[in-house]
């Protein structure tokens, strides 16, 4: 699979076998998320990895759309240091999102080149997520992403269509 | 190229040759900016290709840290629609930067591939950015990728080491 192949092919994906991910896979997985750039090199990411039926389930209430999370084989949560996703100055505001945007699409293409789907699932109780989390005061859950190998129909599927690339694509100005 | 070496290998770069990209090759970068997943599938970010020497410059006065834009072969600004990027609430303020960030690095990732290096620029000036590009009343610039052929050192040099991985990764909890 060429990368390109990888995220073209790459769909949001809400159904999972109950067989889980090898360690090694996982350290890969986590490794693309790590490797991924950020503004300024300040590196305002971090992961916390979740394998427990307790956890998933306890983050799972944290959302509005996450009866995929409990499914999964492993849910990450995307974490971002204090200063980095909250509301604040424009730039700190975009900045922690987008590069917790960028690290999460490292993971799942790494993922899917190994035949591992993933979904992202927003957490509605930002608050209570820090709390299933023990997140440290002032950091925030940007997103969690649940990986599993895919089940059903939904591991052959193909992607939902786009947009039409006209109203994607502007050329010098809108 | 497997996808992992292309995450893994794809390092921000900020010199580029004067070698244009061709037409088929942009063609793939923005497709694989539009393929990314996107929150509810409300696919929020719209991309502005840009190539005109003008454009550039006029962009790279809108940031503090652009002196790579000018030289770049391409520059594509996100661009998010109404109400994604805007300080709002929680959910709304994370999800338009995120989806901005899948998108990018799928671009930056799909680039890599082909031999072609990239770098995001911040528009600290967001509102002027907007001008620039002619954005629609409410539209606003998550970020811009500059895109191009590396040259000199850092087309070879080695990716800026990350934090150890163990300060990037939680199991279970914090």
């Amino acid at each position: 699979m060429t990368p390109y192949e990888a995220i073209l092919g790459k769909r949001d994906t809400r159904a999972f076998e109950a067989r889980p991910i090898p360690e090694e896979t996982l350290h890969r997985i986590v490794q693309a998320g790590r490797m991924a750039g950020s503004a300024k090199a300040l590196e305002p990411v971090r992961f916390v990895v979740i394998e427990s039926q307790a956890q998933k389930e306890a983050l799972a209430r944290c959302g509005g759309f996450t009866p995929h999370l409990p499914t999964a084989a492993v849910v990450v949560a995307l974490v971002l240091e204090p200063e980095m996703g909250v509301v604040g100055a424009p730039l700190t505001h975009f900045r922690g999102p987008f590069d917790a945007g960028r690290a999460a699409q490292n993971m799942m293409i790494a993922a899917w080149a190994e035949g591992i789907a993933s979904c992202p699932a927003s957490m509605h109780h930002a608050a209570e997520a820090a709390k299933v989390l023990g997140l440290p005061e002032g950091y925030t859950v940007a997103n969690t992403i649940a990986f599993g190998y895919p089940a059903g129909t939904d591991a052959v599927r193909p992607n939902r269509p786009r947009r039409p690339l006209e109203e994607y694509v502007h050329r010098e100005r809108w």
